[in-house]
């Protein structure tokens, strides 16, 4: 199946149908994807505003308000119950279940948050010949925490998680300016060089993901990233949060490009 | 009192004991103004969704939390209940008061919400010599209902507002790029040209705010206005909303150009 060209309402309907329950990355190319947070409705307003506050790792690309189950303004059709390959399931802050489908979960003060994600950028990135090692390679992109705080809300802080992507020294200024065209799915670097300065010991040790191998004439740059949220809902430990498995995203009706700003 | 030049925590001491109570447009030149919004907790998640949802009208700047008084995330030292020069306190929808301080009205469940304001991109059109003619002409903007739905959330839904300059038709396509870069101030036109495509029947006749002359060779051009957020709650009818009256804004300490991306 040529997933890669596939519109995204068919490989919904595919992940619907039990027929696809692995990682979405490659799948409906120029389309963007999306981080699943689900917390119940009493901590709607505080996730809401950490959002807000920090829109570079938090970047709400859409919310599925109490009682409805469908993203209506980046789909059609579609039922987040079903629609997302691979679910977890936390319970004061622990996994205790990975599931591919939620009906037996499902409650009507749950507020579901879909979060942009990198998969948008590193197209981006790629279309101007920037080449993104981890997908080179075929391995998860290295993720660590930072001593970058986030701005709290309500019970919502901690700190900011990073994603780190090995850049030509020639080709950085391209990348902070094609990435900085998309601030609903993570925008700009949060920071370039150094990974000390910004609370980070061991590059070859990240904290989610894999670690990739870096060049000769290569820096680290960090951008927010969209585990954030989940590694502070974590942090907080609600009775129960809900989100996709990693790499196993919503996949959206909206084309990448529509989220580039000028 | 060089008002224009003076710092905005200086003019906010001011506002806060009596001494100014005007409307504060052209003071602090090159710091950002902000509309404000002031809800009952239980509205609070779907006010900041319909923002969230709507971020051209309702660009939200900051949020207070229930229990606090100050803007803490775009000033220092500022008190909410004080430091706007004049409030509007409207009760089903009616407005029933003007006052010049909050604390005969305070409560503990408030949430208060700070929406970017027009004069921070009236700057940018300015500094690149694109004339703002209710500036020039010192009027008020003329704002207008259209027949564009806002993205409901809640109890929140109804038309956007928007204001209307008329610009050069060989400043406009410079006047889309300044504004673009300004989504936080509500960003590019909604709709330039023909004022009947977007369901105004009348340029003459502005729903808020004065009506400006178009000179010979100009194009109304029309931008999401911060008063949408007031226009709907005022449609909807809480029990209580307190907002600024209009021109009376919160001064805050983040220069204009903070909010420019690229």
């Amino acid at each position: 199946m040529d997933y890669k060209n596939m519109h995204p309402s068919e490989l919904r309907s595919l992940i619907r149908n039990g027929k696809i329950s692995g990682s979405t990355a490659g799948y409906a190319l120029g389309y963007a994807q999306a981080n699943l947070a689900i917390l119940k409705k009493e901590h709607a307003f505080d996730f809401l505003l950490f959002a807000q506050r920090n829109p570079k790792s938090c970047p709400i690309l859409d919310v599925i308000e109490p009682g409805n189950v469908a993203p209506n303004n980046i789909s059609s059709h579609a039922d987040i119950r079903t629609d997302v390959p691979k679910y977890r399931i936390y319970k004061k802050g622990e996994l205790v279940e990975e599931v591919t489908d939620l009906h037996n979960y499902w409650s009507d003060d749950f507020v579901c948050f879909l979060i942009g994600c990198s998969f948008s950028f590193e197209n981006a990135l790629m279309n101007n010949d920037i080449e993104v090692r981890h997908i080179k390679d075929a391995s998860n992109v290295p993720m660590y925490k930072t001593n970058i705080p986030t701005t709290p809300a309500g019970i919502f802080e901690g700190p900011t998680v990073v994603s780190m992507r090995p850049i030509a020294e020639k080709d950085i200024v391209r990348a902070v300016q094609v990435t900085s065209r998309f601030p609903s799915v993570h925008g700009a670097p949060l920071h370039i060089g150094q990974p000390e300065s910004i609370g980070i010991k061991d590059l070859s040790a990240p904290d989610f993901g894999d670690a990739v191998r870096i060049e000769e004439g290569e820096v680290p740059v960090f951008w927010a990233c969209g585990v954030t949220p989940q590694a502070i809902a974590m942090h907080i430990k609600p009775d129960l949060m809900i989100t996709h498995a990693p790499g196993h995203m919503f996949i959206t009706d909206i084309r990448d490009e529509f989220y580039g700003v000028l």
